[in-house]
């Protein structure tokens, strides 16, 4: 992985503007909508069990965020996620929360049982609990630390033919094959709700315009750390960095991606 | 229509602080009742069946948007439409996303059929979509460019005798008879998610405090896209950009409106 | 009460960083979590009815806030406060618009009556109207002068035995018995929604970590008070403000409480 074909993703999306669909949860919808908006995609949010397959069908990419489940919610991600997958576009699960209580860890389970993901984003805590293994969740943060979670985010991306995308101080993303680490981000970026997710919905947008999914999932986590770093250059507290957060989505450029990337 | 009609709803607005009832969608509600509150008013966001009836009759205006429909919520907007209405209460409606799925259009155009509504704020696709011709919507966002949208916009404004308030590049408003086009607003705009949605909740609170309909939707979009120009003056990204926005409707004098507005 | 004591609960948050779950209305997840967050806590949502009781069991405090009600979300709240009084948590409820619509009134009230709340925090309109005397609500803001809600929050804080919160101009917390008055605050935080809503979730983060209510809610108070004082400094309009708040959580020091803090 080169940085150049992170600059070239970036460049799709903002060309070709791809409608990414999320059903995800109430807390982080604004700052969702206006990070895909000010990447360069085109953002909506459905739901509903009567449109939200007409809406999959519309859109490049599907971003499933089970952050604030609710039944009714399940039965749509499920609705919208088969029409995605009978259409070929990509699935993105967001498993939030997956371990701390059971309706989140099932329903994530179960979309993977049905192979209707194409990508998982998780921190360590959730890909452990989805991988089976024993975690230490605490509500919706991470408490495990990163390295034995990639022996699990391997064996889940090899049991569910996904790619695992694993988020914490340095990423890392694996199709059970290849796989590579992203070193971008900022400690600030945990200070602000939310950033995992928009981590997902970015990814999205990416696996919209790129096919190779692995690509696809470096380039959006690359891309999230550098805005991440941008936005950190003048030590900001947490709410002035949640809006330079979402300028850096806008104002970031190959030049700043070809300079700046740090793949392991 | 004079700048100085503009100036008097702003100041109505600020010194009888109209309650404005939402029942709006997720990812706009921050978003709107801090606009709402920036502006003067006062904002209430009420959804259940079982207490929309009330908060309607307390509100001055009541603004129906389905940008994230769901069935219990479109119960609840026929429900509290009926109420205002029956009370004389001005009803706005914002077809988020109507064309794209049947949910949508469907809803919008029942409640224009039953006359539940006083304005309808939406963009080119949107508005042709209802209006019942041929729109290339794409997700949530506008594709049409405005022009013939106009003739829609009339047609719409007779059948179901409302104001209609089409926003673009230029935005225009007309009951059918009169019409007015206003030119102020911002390319940026575009960049933040829900500035359409906001439009619509402050043509809610000029309605409450203005009954000519018609120079209260050209007031409502005069006033928003001069905040939109305010905002722009140091050239911000999308995410300072949106919290200006908010800064711009308080800020916004009398001044600002009769030397900047832009009527055609 | 001493300013130092305010310190101490804040370190006590910030070191221990409790887990707040939070089941509260859709406008301000946003703004909460990230409130929580900055101020050192852990935010958590979540309200479906199959997993409130699991999240309520893993939570140092759940805090109830029914600013948009809907009827299965009352379940959730129910069930949620159950366990967690079982486990001797402390549960504190906002009930915004209490006064305005019948659902929001009974349900606050209903909470108040199984016994169900340790902390109730809300302004004089509210607080009025659950202790039975008769309030002007308008809306989800407070038309009543603060004064005589002090009789409605001694009443109830009896008659519930809660602790009772009252915001306003000058914030009186009650446990029936002691009281403590708090000057800190600034006008502008009423041009932002949800200001009130986050001192509901900084008196669970504060309750989570201090036994002693009644300190807890004047401290949480006290810390909220402080911030929107450290964020007007330079007097900004209220969309920069709404950042700035969230800023001010995370850089208020033992030294601002000391030198800051204004009890009377």
């Amino acid at each position: 992985m080169q940085p150049d074909e992170v600059a070239q993703v970036l460049a799709a999306v903002r060309a070709r503007r791809p409608l990414v669909h999320n059903i995800t949860n109430y807390v982080v919808m604004d700052f969702t909508a206006n990070a895909l908006l000010a990447l360069g995609a085109s953002p909506v949010m459905a739901h509903a069990v009567e449109e939200v397959e007409e809406m999959a069908a519309l859109a490049g990419a599907l971003v499933i965020n089970i952050g604030t489940l609710s039944t009714t919610w399940i039965d749509a991600m499920f609705r919208a996620a088969r029409v995605a997958r009978k259409l070929g576009k990509p699935v993105i699960l967001d498993p939030v929360g997956a371990g701390a209580t059971r309706l989140r860890t099932d329903t994530a389970r179960r979309l993977l049982e049905e192979r209707l993901v194409t990508l998982v984003r998780g921190n360590a805590s959730e890909i452990r609990a989805l991988a089976g293994l024993s975690a230490q969740t605490r509500g919706v943060d991470a408490t495990d630390d990163a390295n034995d979670a990639r022996v699990a985010a391997t064996q889940m991306a090899c049991d569910f033919e996904v790619i695992a995308s694993l988020t914490g101080v340095v990423d890392w993303v694996t199709d059970g094959k290849r796989s590579c680490a992203i070193a971008n981000g900022h400690a600030l970026m945990a200070r602000v709700t939310g950033t995992g997710c928009v981590a997902s919905a970015i990814s999205g947008a990416c696996c919209a315009v790129e096919t190779d999914g692995l690509k696809a999932a470096a380039a959006a986590l690359a891309i999230w750390g550098l805005a991440g770093e941008l936005a950190a250059r003048e030590n900001p507290h947490p709410g002035t960095y949640r809006t330079l957060l979402i300028d850096g989505l806008a104002e970031i450029t190959a030049d700043d991606i070809r300079s700046q990337t740090r793949f392991d």
